[in-house]
């Protein structure tokens, strides 16, 4: 063979190698994702539920999948954003409130004092929360959040919070939708708090989140008919909560589920002892050097049950800092 | 013309009126619906905010529709039906309870004292709701609505329940679907008394209800993680309850609201009070001949408030008797 006809058909095959490389690519639903026993266990999981011969196929109706979202498909470190929202809020409201400088736990906020803010305790939060979240339609708070979400940065990351979402989880959510699953949240943060952004950034309509509430009621406010946000707590979705606002919203038990803490926990029991296949998924955070790296010890997203439990109730625990090829959206992480 | 190419013409002329007309019913969204301004506001509004190049376009995530269930889209008389179901499982679990022989309100119902009865009060009927929806899982509450239902038969109408629903909604619903629409039942009645059949019959699935609940709670029972119904009230759907449930489940204000009663009020008065084209409809019973005729003095889906303000909030009243040609589905009511 003439040495030019080699080089061609050496070419040629080059070509074809990156074409064949470049479709394996393209076929990969979860590129963010190393291979390996944790992808295949979702993608094994999705190709049972699906498969219409199959002893396991569940019709596209009952494909609930439920995700977590502090933790599972943003970030929770080093403290929840939601509460960095209630600070800067409660900062932004202190003109108004000038008894705030001598009470607690405002004054703790207003002169960025962390140690007498934690000494407040839960009690000291739900006040912040109150404050903070209170006092306006559903409609004005979401728009209040949005323009937060606009300036607000991670102190470590430098980016917006809605940028610290999980790639791997994005696609996850992405490959579910289009295998016929409908995804919800369900979070121990404020439902409307989160709705504010789901489906901008995750594709969740704010009727697919559920999530812990304070009351609300009706009235004609200057002669205009609103929904008033009241400073008293609704419902707590964490924990046994869970299952409970998953009932309550969904009504139906879950096939998927999705958490990192053990404020997961019961949501998973509950969704993986349905008969049938299911799956149950716990984001551990491995990965001090693109994220963070913690389980049974942290004071945020504590994980001891769930790891004590994973294997014996066959759930998949994702390994950060190995199964994931890619922790934020975009290059520049 | 020779006479018979005249015939011909004439023939021609008439297969094409018959075609024209064929073609006419064919493009009929809404056929059980008599032609009038109540069917063309309901289709006007539909175009609008379907209508892309239109001042009133609503993109489709936020076509959200809400419909009262008891009197809207199913019967309610002589009483509501769930009372019915609520009565009949009292009945069938009086073996187990031998102290409600004694005891109101269950003596009333086993003794089939009306009067009695109602001589309980709003407390007695809230008890027989308890007694008789409590101390299950919602899986398991849901299975013995779905053996009721298969059994029971209305008085007047010696059909089952779930055919009592109005054919004219059931295609209202469908059209809006067709366009774009989400439609969410939000009804006074039980949320899972709704969901054991709201899918089936309306095609609604559970997760698209509010409706009115008891608590429940999350506990491993025999080794087996459940949600359990407990006897105590959670939630009032009804009135001014109506707009907090669908902000609650939702998240968003409904463009168009369906109701029958003065319970529905609260509902229609916000979701027609936001901006840009709004449909807000009242279904008035007036057909006494073929369902039930009945308003302001009704101890059952009372309507005073809605006929007062309709008109000036621009709201559509149906009225039964002429706007629809059929009211149930199928041939033989």
């Amino acid at each position: 063979m003439p040495i030019r006809l080699l080089i061609i058909r050496g070419a040629l095959g080059l070509v074809g190698l990156l074409f064949a490389h470049a479709a394996l690519a393209a076929d990969d639903p979860l590129p963010a994702w190393n291979d390996g026993a944790t992808k295949q266990a979702i993608i094994g999981f999705v190709r049972k539920v699906t498969n219409k011969d199959g002893p396991d196929y569940v019709p596209p109706g009952e494909r609930i999948a439920v995700f977590d979202n502090d933790g599972t498909l943003w970030g929770e470190q080093p403290v929840y954003f939601q509460l960095l929202f209630a600070i800067d809020r409660v900062k932004a409201l202190a003109d108004k409130h000038p008894e705030w400088k001598t009470k607690q736990p405002f004054k703790a906020v207003l002169e960025d004092d962390k140690e007498a803010l934690v000494a407040t305790g839960k009690q000291g939060l739900v006040e912040l929360i109150m404050a903070s979240h209170a006092g306006n339609t559903p409609e004005e708070f979401q728009a209040i959040v949005t323009d937060w979400l606009k300036t607000a940065k991670h102190s470590r990351f430098e980016r917006p919070y809605t940028e610290l979402v999980y790639q791997p989880m994005l696609e996850l959510l992405a490959y579910l939708r289009a295998n016929g699953f409908k995804t919800f949240i369900v979070s121990g943060g404020g439902i409307e708090f989160v709705r504010a952004w789901s489906e901008r950034v995750y594709g969740i309509p704010p009727e697919q989140v559920v999530g812990s509430s304070i009351k609300t009621e009706y009235a004609v406010r200057d002669g205009k008919p609103a929904v008033l946000r009241l400073p008293e707590m609704n419902f707590i979705d964490d924990k046994a909560g869970k299952p409970v606002g998953i009932n309550q919203h969904i009504g139906r038990r879950p096939i998927a589920a999705f958490g990192n803490s053990d404020g997961d926990f019961e949501m998973l029991e509950w969704s993986t002892a349905g008969e049938g296949a299911r799956l149950g998924v716990i984001v551990h955070h491995t990965d001090e050097a693109r994220e963070y790296a913690y389980d049974r010890k942290s004071h945020i997203g504590q994980l001891q049950k769930g790891l004590d439990q994973a294997a014996e109730k066959g759930w998949v625990v994702v390994d950060m800092k190995n199964d994931w090829k890619q922790v934020f959206p975009q290059a520049n992480q």
